[in-house]
């Protein structure tokens, strides 16, 4: 069993190809996978734009139909639609301390990143709870998530753990992080993180004049001045979306030994990289824009996946509540 | 609309009778009155002993039968059965920052009571917005809670504000306190609070003997030595016992005059006293008994009483939910 997910606050890019879409695609023929949407975690810092949130979970669930993740295979849920996530979140409270939160690392470096300082929402603090919930709401005992990501797989664990002990019984399942083999895809402009707040992404709904134009600005090589000069691979996003995306990996092999001889100008590497992105998301847009044309059956795909994953959520906040001696009748 | 409940840890005694139970009574021939067993509440500083609030439950609700509550005309529900009201807390946490918890007066007091320390449960912490949830899931604009509770009726209030302000709609509701005129009830060894931590209650279900048995170990006047001498009124657990339940405030009157001048001894006023008691709680005491014959029914009342509960709860998550753009089906 498989959690993972996004927070819907925008488009999806390349970089979530790279770091999960792609791998989501490949996981839902070996293992039975629930892939979040997760608006309500998404709002923790956003409660200004709800808009904003509420409109990205049919865009990313467009995204996610577009790359090829099934719904036949893959269960695609609406967190916000599946109160027995909260009400396990309202549980684990009692089993994480405050202390303990204001430690973990991940919610310490979002708190600054978000510059919440002394006026954290409570609801930031304590989400680490909520993420408990969901990974084990579906006793999912796989989560991929980037490195960074750790530390909160070891807090679920903790909860977990500190629950099966309290109750004396093995009722909830530890999980393990799954960190994908190729980290992090950097932007076009270099920077170590293709992200959305750093206006440095190529979507997957992205045009070709949209991919041609970012190709154009894709950060390479700033000392290969002249095309006859040895160029540089290390940080050249270029080559480093070539290594992640092109098929034929020997014939780059060989660019990239002219490249850094000499006598190979950047127009070239990037047309290679214009042609390889174009048919990469050429066939990822139609898709995209066949599945756009009936939002209605997008939305009737989400009500059936969030209907399954809802059964399953109940079932662990029943067994939850029935070994905290909650349950009457 | 009145929202008003217990944690369900123990017995309910004399204390509860005159600073709620009492009013409930008298509240549900002119208010439509929700009264919750707050078992999921409890569980944040009872996590160690969740048999206790589970066993609770049931034994609050005889009390409640026993004194005349009357559940054709007060909705008696069980917190942890309503997921609706985990939901709201989920969303509220994001409407209160960690400073502000932090803040509040009795939330601090209770975190110094039950020795938390640096080590505070999350849930404790967060448990006013969870308290906001209770409140304002049934729209209750009357929250009978005592002086020492106001402080959390103004942080529900705050959280309703904010919450109104901004979906930019009046969809929660602000409440009042409604503190009772007769203040907290001493225990019969003269401390200001009757509690079961205490040891120093008389249970609404105590027996013939237990009552007796209490009276005898009634706190007096330490300084009245020998009938001649004149004895004191404050303080006096006797009196003020007699105070709060004596039907015949006249006779009551003349006992305290002949107390004061000296010459009445404490054996009498004690038998006036156990006679009072006896016959305020025979009748609460014979109907637990009735009631508790069959808890099966009980049990149905509960059911009952919590599924029109949630009807209301999931109504008010509905809109809350709505309003925060978190509706797509």
């Amino acid at each position: 069993m498989i959690l993972t997910g996004d927070r819907p606050t925008g488009p999806l890019h390349l970089g979530h190809f790279v770091g999960s879409l792609r791998n989501r695609v490949a996981y839902q023929h070996d293992y039975r996978q629930f892939i979040m949407l997760a608006d309500a975690q998404a709002l923790t810092d956003n409660m200004e734009d709800t808009d904003k949130v509420r409109r990205n979970v049919v865009e990313v669930a467009l995204d996610y139909l577009a790359v090829g993740i099934d719904p036949a295979k893959s269960t695609i849920l609406i967190q916000s639609q599946i109160p027995e996530l909260a009400e396990l979140t309202f549980y684990y409270l009692n089993m994480v301390t405050v202390a303990r939160l204001e430690r973990n690392p991940t919610v310490k470096q979002e708190i600054v990143l978000r510059g919440f300082e002394r006026d954290i929402p409570a609801g930031f603090l304590t989400y680490p709870a909520s993420q408990a919930a969901d990974i084990s709401a579906f006793k999912a005992a796989l989560v991929p998530v980037g490195e960074d990501q750790i530390p909160m797989i070891e807090q679920t664990n903790e909860i977990v753990r500190r629950f099966n002990r309290l109750v004396n019984r093995d009722i909830l399942v530890e999980c393990k992080a799954l960190v994908p083999e190729i980290g992090r895809l950097p932007g076009i402009d270099g920077k170590a993180k293709m992200s959305k707040s750093l206006g440095n992404t190529i979507n997957l709904g992205a045009s070709a004049a949209d991919i041609s134009a970012a190709v154009k600005k894709v950060y390479t090589d700033p000392l290969h001045l002249r095309v006859e000069d040895p160029g540089h691979l290390e940080g050249n996003v270029a080559f480093i979306y070539l290594d992640a995306f092109d098929p034929d990996q020997a014939g780059l092999a060989d660019m990239k030994a002219h490249y850094v001889r000499g006598g190979l100008g950047d127009s070239i590497v990037k047309k290679r990289l214009e042609g390889v992105l174009q048919d990469l998301l050429a066939p990822i847009r139609t898709r995209r824009e066949e599945f756009a044309k009936d939002r209605g059956q997008v939305l009737q795909m989400l009500k059936e996946g969030t209907f399954k994953a809802r059964e399953v959520a109940a079932r662990t906040a029943d067994e939850v509540k029935a070994a905290l001696g909650l349950s009457y009748f």
